[in-house]
C-alpha cells in the first residue's frame, strides 16, 4: 500500500509528525478488509482494537515523499493477532511496529470471525 | 475557551495547518454542552451536523501560541443554527467564522430540543 | 485525486469529521504540484496560504467510501488565485468548496512563480 | 496535565482513535518545556525525535472524558531520554508508554543542551 505525504502530515519539525507513521499502518489494515469487500468495522460494534504496540523510528519521511507499507502475520490467537507492519521508502526501511489487535464484540474480546482469520492466512 | 498550539497543530510550514483552526471552533462548541452536563451527540444517534461554512484567516498562530475561541449566535431556526466564532491571539484576531448547523436524527433535519436551545439562549 | 475513507478520518457520529473534507482538498491540490515534480512549498520558506474559504457540506461520507476530488480554477490574480473544489461519491457532489490563496514570501504576499501559474492554466 | 475528548478525538468505533494517546504524551511534554517558557524546538531546527516507544491501550477513552497525563523519568544518557508516560481517568490507567526520545541537531544526534537537562531533572 503506498502512501503520499502531504502537509496535513508533516509538523513544524519539517517532518512527518510521528504518530502518522501509525495511521499509515492502520490505514493498510483497514485495507486488507476493503480489498476483499469486509468492513473492519462490525454493524453490531464488533472489530478489532489495538491492545499495544512497539515501534522504532529509523529515519524521518518529508513532504512529498511515497511511502510503502507491508503487513505480516506473526502470531494468531483466538482472540488476538499480532501483526509485523514495516514503511518503507525507496526499499529503504524507515519505521517498524509489531502491534496486537484483540477482537472485541460488546466491549469483551470475542472469537475471531472465520472471514477475518482467512485474510490474516494470506499475509 | 483556551487552545494551546502543540506540535500536532502544526505543518511544514512552521504554522499551524489550516483546518485546524475549525476543529478548534469545534472544540469550543462541544464545551459548550459539556460545561452544562450535556453531550453533543443524542443516544439515538441525533445531533448537530455542519452544513456550511464561511471563514477568513487573518493571520498564521505557531508552535507554544495560546488562543482563546469566543462563540456568538447569529440566528437560531426551527432545526438550524447559525454562529460566529473568532479565534484571538493576545485580543488581535486571527480567525473568523460563519457556520451553520443543523439538528439531524435518523438523518434526517429535525427539530432542536429546547434543552439544546437554552443553551445557544446564553450565548 | 481519490481518497479512501479510514478510521482516522471519521468520528464518533460514525461519519467523517468535517475538517477532513478540508483536508482532502489539500491533498488535490498539492497533487497539481506534485504530479509536476513541484513542490508547494519554495526552498525560502515561500508558498500558498488559505486567505478565505467558503464550503457546503452536501451529503456525509462513511468508513470505506472512495471519494474523487477536482478542481477548477475560478480566477487569478497576482497574487492570489479562487479556486472551486469538489469532492464527488459515486458521480454525486458531496461537498463543494470556493477557496482563495495567497502567495506569500517572508511572510508578506509576493507575486506568484510563472511556475505555478502554469499549474493553474491547466485546470 | 488535562486533556478533554472531543470529536476530533474519536473514531467511528465510538471511542478514541488509538494515536491519539500518543498525541496527549506529546502534548505534555512540549507543556513541560512551555510552563518553563521554553520552546521543544530550537531555532537551529535542532530539537527532540522520537526514537522508539512501547505501549499498552488498557481501556478506551470516549467523548467528553477528561483525562490526565503523567510524565516520569526512566533515564537520562547523553543525546537521549527514556521517559515513561500514563494517561488516568479518574485515577484508572487507561494507557501506558515508554518512550525514547533523541536529541537531533542538523539531522544528527547530538548532547542534551542543560536548560533541557534541567526540566527532567525536576520529574
Amino acid at each position: 500500500m503506498k502512501i503520499k505525504i502531504y502537509y496535513e502530515d508533516t509538523d513544524a519539525g519539517g517532518v512527518v509528525y510521528h504518530t502518522n507513521y501509525l495511521k499509515y499502518c492502520e490505514r493498510a489494515r483497514s485495507e486488507l478488509f476493503f480489498s476483499r469487500g469486509l468492513m473492519p468495522l462490525g454493524e453490531d460494534g464488533s472489530g478489532f482494537v489495538v491492545r499495544s504496540l512497539k515501534c522504532d523510528f529509523l529515519t524521518p519521511a518529508r513532504l512529498g515523499d511515497v511511502l510503502e507499507v507491508t503487513t505480516e502475520i506473526s502470531d494468531t490467537k483466538r482472540v488476538s493477532i499480532r501483526l509485523k507492519q514495516s514503511i518503507y521508502r525507496c526499499d529503504i526501511k524507515i519505521f517498524e511496529m509489531d502491534i496486537t489487535l484483540v477482537f472485541v464484540k460488546n466491549s469483551k474480546p470475542s472469537k475471531i470471525p472465520q472471514k477475518f482469520l482467512k485474510i490474516f492466512d494470506t499475509l
